[in-house]
């Protein structure tokens, strides 16, 4: 085992990213004490049970007293409160931490009330599932993922060199970026994805004409793939939404006005129209699948995967 | 091995669909002799050197001479032009039917040039990966997805319940549907679902101020799901809009209607709006589960796979 890179890790929020760090960090030998705190009694409870740390707090700052590096993975809109309870505890020279999917709002919600004699420097790893709470994390989440460091100006070198290494031995490549471009891509590459799912959703649930049950039954020939998107976690989009609004609205504008230039198509039978851009998609998916980014099975393997156990049932 | 189901099968078309049919045909000892035709000569030799059939034939009407059973799989606009080419040669009693993904069109191009001496059942298997070609095919395509049949008033109940038979001899469960309901029921759960697809994809690759590549390093975040539909043949697709466009155009609307009401809530901040929705959505998700539609692993069990190979390559 390596040597600890920090001698206390205050992990503040346990769901699916907090203890995801917290088993990687365990498993890494990357704390010499992992200390754990999160607002509900019951969540804490479980993080115990599954012996996700070493200490368990209630409050905040009983977590980050003393601790060289501190994680805040709450939803977004929380940012603020949880910066102004840690504060006063937060030992001079230690790093402070986030995950959140938007950027500007974080900083905008925790640099002011922050101490000078800390490092904030915000960051994103660009992982997850659908699953939330203490349960839905591994260990492998960050494995071969991004995560992006977004920096403010005059951020101490030597600290945002360890952060980053701190997420590369979590198995992640390292990006910096500035916080307005960080949620303009999140925007494009998140946000709009998990909000035209939870769309599609809807619509599909309000139909009279087509019953629920038809929807569901039939879903493998396209729909269930936007239902994954669409199970994640309800607090933490409701809050990407109200705090990247800007950078969405202007994805969403876009996306509708091609999507009106698709209709028309449609409309009139533009054949031409609708197979040059179902062409040109195509290649997107390869660069993806080419970078490392998604596997490269039919259907997601999902044959693989659902057939030995589905035929003993039958 | 069972008694065969046919004699004689003749497959019109060797794609994704057409090869998966060969495959299971073959392992499950379904037709005596499997007769192949299809419109490109590469397409029949490699189907030839896959070794998925007993006879290829350049001329679909060779093919079909004498069949007990024929499969269209073509792109849905090509299904008149194949309907009147093997209509000469059919032989009287036969089971004409199609894999189509919309049905009155089908029916509409096909029924009036078939012979009267036929029985013409269209038929739509509801599988599919985002993968085309006779490579592409494999016989577990079917199993435990549904096959939903559109027979015309006055269809010989025998020989919709040996086509029925034969689909579940593939592993499918069979549905009986009315044409248009089956082409409202498709348009929300697979054309739909796709059209989305293509046009988010088509925005992302558009955009100035988000690159390509920043577009692809971080698509693990919501992105990629929407690129497996979006790579999808594009042929298959055109065919698809132009041919049930009325459905498409209804549902469509609903989802515009849909997204502005989104959009505005976003816009104006309206938390608890979308609070409500993100949680309504996964209900859905769980009852796709609950039916076997959908895989129970978080990320559609994308770790699992990807994990040992990327690895070893970092």
């Amino acid at each position: 085992m390596a040597e600890p890179l920090f001698e206390r890790i205050a992990l503040v929020g346990i769901g699916l990213i907090g203890s995801s760090i917290a088993r990687v960090v365990r498993r890494e030998g990357l704390a010499g004490t992992i200390a754990i705190s999160t607002r509900r009694a019951e969540t804490l409870a479980r993080a115990k049970e599954l012996g996700l740390g070493d200490e368990y707090h209630a409050r905040a700052t009983d977590a980050v007293a003393d601790a060289d590096l501190v994680i805040v993975s709450v939803p977004v809109g929380a940012s603020g409160q949880v910066a102004a309870d840690i504060a006063p505890s937060l030992k001079p020279g230690a790093i402070v931490t986030d995950v959140g999917s938007t950027k500007r709002s974080v900083i905008e919600q925790m640099a002011p009330v922050l101490p000078e004699h800390v490092h904030f420097i915000p960051g994103h790893p660009i992982a997850g599932t659908e699953h939330s709470g203490p349960d839905a994390g591994f260990a492998e989440l960050f494995e071969g993922r991004w995560c992006i460091l977004t920096p403010l100006p005059g951020t101490d070198p030597q600290a945002q060199e360890k952060l980053a290494q701190f997420w590369q031995r979590c198995g992640s490549k390292v990006d910096t970026m500035d916080p307005e471009h960080h949620d303009m891509v999140l925007a494009i590459v998140s946000h709009l994805p998990h909000i035209i799912a939870y769309n599609i959703v809807g619509t599909a649930d309000d139909l009279e004409t087509v019953t629920k049950s038809e929807v569901i039954k039939y879903s493998a020939s396209g729909f269930r793939d936007f239902t994954r998107l669409a199970a994640s976690d309800p607090t933490m989009w409701r809050d990407v939404c109200l705090h990247n609004r800007d950078a969405i609205l202007e994805m969403l504008a876009r996306f509708m006005e091609d999507l009106s230039a698709l209709q028309r198509a449609i409309r009139w039978g533009d054949g031409d129209k609708l197979f040059d851009l179902f062409t040109r998609t195509r290649a997107i998916r390869r660069s993806i699948i080419e970078a490392g980014q998604e596997v490269d099975l039919p259907d997601f393997g999902r044959q693989v995967v659902i057939h030995p156990p589905k035929r003993e049932e039958d």
